[in-house]
């Protein structure tokens, strides 16, 4: 089943050139998130060949423009092309006042309807969307103003059924198939035939974190922890770090530091500032701490691939505290 | 002195992978102006190289969102950018109240002010926003919701000093020069020397008018009385002149009628469906009406020279109303 991370926009505040404002997509089996959602995001769905008639849900970490000023075109959009589906935000406390009060987007000058999900300032750990195929979880950061980061985890399948096995043992109606699955035994040629004997291990979800805009922080590193990918912001180089503390931003090499400390298995940075029209020297910074890095490419489709030796400890691992060490 | 319009968005309603929404830039000797401010108009003024720090006013037609969700944006980078300079903001009235009420562009969170010139829909005609240059009026035109149509128009120039005659009749002080541009006799080698034998007629103004969203009406046409350079919306071709008129929009035909009726010299047509890929079917229907009518293309620059025989008979004309039939 494709899962897809799609970066929209990497630019830092301002759009440059050649970057855009914050937002990245993620495609999953035909539907379709966005977290965050920066001026021009319509237009890089477009450029991205991604239907926005896809759209599911849309995360909005904080309330600095060019993290959410694209909502208001695209919201519009979709009811211009006759959308009646409803659309899930996620956000901030307040958001979905700033959204009604735009003219042209209040419920009833709307074609459908929005659920929000608002986060308070005193949230901890929140479950804000989940379907049967999966789990999307924020937790605050670290940031000038209130801000969220997000962590997106497909649910354990059903390992795969062994058919010619199942067969062999007499095994053959669609219904038996179903139930071993689903985990119940199934009478075949006198005798109960055990799950385990034809269904292979259940499937671990895939995971992906959206960390930005923030410093480094515990519940960062626990948004990220053993994600097959993490998107983090990377505004600034080393040589700027102590801007970075100022503005409530990370630089590329604590980035990797907050990969490694995590057990992610892919690092993309993004969100870089305008001064480095190159991203690769921050590329280089992170790579030193954390090899499996890159700058996140704008349009480019990154596929989120089952990372199987991280996920076999991810249960065993998943209340262990002192991993930043490794 | 350069004058020119830069269309930067063409799109009608939803924005196409080739056009975007509406908005037009005018560049005057190192000033700017927009007309309209769809979302990404940031954007398309960075891939236009005109600089959004030459901004002097945005001029807003309407509340439809594809006219005015990118001011959000465009406002915020201004602020990051470290604007000081006052910002003419015109638009109908509560724009101040919409753009206020948006996290991150309040008075307070901004770095510098705006003056917002806000339209009452009884508007008939208002002067909007004037320079010792040049002079933008508005008028209501007609469209689902309250509407403006703008037009631009310099001030008329003091005709050009021949310094050679001047001399040759002994005036050589640069104060006395400019005494004679103002219209004021010198006096040299004991006689007056009156304006009239040194400096060329007054200069007209050159003209622009915008014209989106509405029907024909006559305001639209009141606005493009004999201007150098008419942008026009034409949504529609001939064939959805019904859904042109239930939509409160103009067909191609429709705006080359009221460049004729106007005495107009040169059409650009803009805010084209989605449904037309290619506008080149509008632009033939208004050229039976109106030959000198184009397609605006986006990012070109289209200089706005003075026309002259359409100047010289300005005056005269300005309150005939019949013109219509020529």
């Amino acid at each position: 089943m494709e899962l897809f991370i799609i970066p929209l926009g990497t630019a830092s505040a301002i759009p440059t050139r050649t970057r855009h404002l914050s937002s990245v997509a993620l495609w999953r089996a035909g539907r379709l998130l966005l977290f965050d959602c920066g001026e021009g995001t319509q237009y890089r769905l477009l450029a991205a060949h991604l239907k926005s008639s896809r759209l599911e849900a849309i995360f909005i970490t904080h309330f600095h423009g060019d993290h959410f000023y694209g909502l208001f075109g695209l919201l519009a959009t979709l009811s211009m092309v006759n959308r009646t589906d409803p659309l899930v935000v996620v956000g901030p406390e307040g958001i979905g006042k700033v959204i009604e009060s735009v003219p042209g987007l209040s419920a009833k000058e709307r074609g459908f309807p929005i659920r929000y999900v608002e986060l308070a300032e005193d949230v901890t750990h929140a479950v804000v969307f989940e379907t049967p195929e999966y789990v999307v979880t924020a937790r605050p950061v670290e940031h000038r103003v209130f801000t969220v980061g997000y962590r997106f985890e497909e649910r354990m399948r059903p390992g795969h059924l062994d058919v010619a096995r199942a067969q062999a043992l007499g095994v053959t109606d669609p219904a038996q198939y179903r139930a071993l699955k689903e985990g119940q035994p199934v009478w075949a040629r006198n005798r109960w035939v055990r799950p385990e004997e034809v269904v292979g291990p259940p499937i671990p979800g895939r995971t992906f974190a959206y960390l930005t805009d923030t410093r480094p922080c515990e519940n960062g590193r626990l948004l990220a922890e053993g994600v097959d990918l993490l998107y983090h912001e990377a505004t600034f180089g080393d040589e700027h770090r102590a801007l970075a503390i100022e503005r409530g931003h990370a630089t590329a090499r604590e980035a990797a530091e907050l990969a490694r400390a995590a057990g992610a298995h892919r690092l993309l940075l993004g969100h870089f500032s305008a001064r480095y029209e190159d991203p690769s020297p921050l590329v280089a910074e992170a790579r030193i701490i954390f090899p499996n890095t890159e700058a996140a490419e704008e349009l480019k489709r990154y596929a989120v691939p089952l990372h199987n030796p991280r996920q076999a400890s991810l249960q065993e691992t998943a209340n262990v505290t002192d991993s930043r060490g490794r």
